[in-house]
């Protein structure tokens, strides 16, 4: 039996995000790429013509979820249950996501990645910080802001944090965040 | 009035470190930082016989500067004036290297490379946020102590934020990591 177009997809996508937590998005090859699975490169071609494809096929899912997020968001009218929506929503990501997430935000090439998904769109990672905080937020929010995402992200891919199961994570991570954007604590 | 060795070593390191904020570390080549000096790769193999080595030079005076803040803040013995010289420290190191900590904290390459010039020794990552926190803290308190380095190290090299003077960065990041790690707010 040998395996589907679908699944062989899938497999090369998963491998490919190994590897990338390694030696980080650009310093992965289709050629380690394909090592990896024990094929061919022309093989690993046959899905995928460029390794900016790969990344963007890696990256999507989270993105366009992160864009739903956003455009719900946007419909929120209180101030207060759409910066908890977003924290919980954007924790829950990460945390679904651990090791993704962190190299997602860290190397400056996926950053163009998500750009070039997101075309014609405002940039998520501008946008993100802006609506957690509201217009009228001054500079002091914007950067806690900043480091509350940042942080969030790293963190929920931290090998120092990996101990933790996702339940446990998910809610330390939740309290730093409101704690950071001033949201009251939990019960 | 050609260039002393010292001063094409420290054009070289700086041109790299710019090569690496837009490619990241595993994504830069020798050649590309020949290329971008406008010299040939003997000329780069003159200085530094690896890109690690590149590596190595451009991280090595932040890490030391931080083991020796770890040495001093070890040394402390009341709990709260040690987080907040490591608060001060810690965002002010960032505030200085602006781009730098957050290329060093995002590249799994450069982690590696801390590792190396930090052989021997605990390892940097693990030994800073136990410092931050105490030897009781618990899973919360680890879990907020890494948002905040890892919030502080990325969101001080953001260019959404590169609008703002070092010291309102430096004020709002402290600001930040006090309130994630419980310090009392600064009048």
């Amino acid at each position: 039996m040998t395996a589907t177009r679908g699944e062989t997809r899938a497999r090369l996508l998963d491998t490919a995000l190994g590897l990338f937590t390694v030696h980080g998005v650009e310093g992965t090859s289709l050629q380690m790429i394909a090592d990896a699975l024990g094929v061919t490169k022309a093989a690993v071609y046959y899905h995928f013509r460029t390794k900016d494809e790969i990344t963007e096929a890696v990256a999507e899912p989270a993105v366009r979820e992160l864009v739903g997020m956003l455009d719900h968001a946007a419909t929120m009218a209180r101030p207060g249950a759409r910066a908890d929506y977003l924290i919980d929503g954007f924790v829950d990501l990460v945390v679904r996501n651990r090791v993704l997430v962190a190299v997602l935000c860290s190397d400056p090439g996926v950053i163009r990645t998500i750009d070039r998904i997101m075309h014609g769109d405002e940039s998520v990672m501008l946008r993100l910080p802006a609506m957690l905080i509201g217009p009228d937020a001054d500079e002091s929010a914007l950067v806690a802001a900043h480091v509350a995402l940042a942080g969030v992200a790293m963190a929920g891919g931290s090998p120092a944090l990996a101990v933790l199961d996702d339940e446990a994570l998910r809610h330390h991570l939740a309290a730093a965040m409101r704690r950071l954007t001033g949201r009251p604590r939990r019960p």
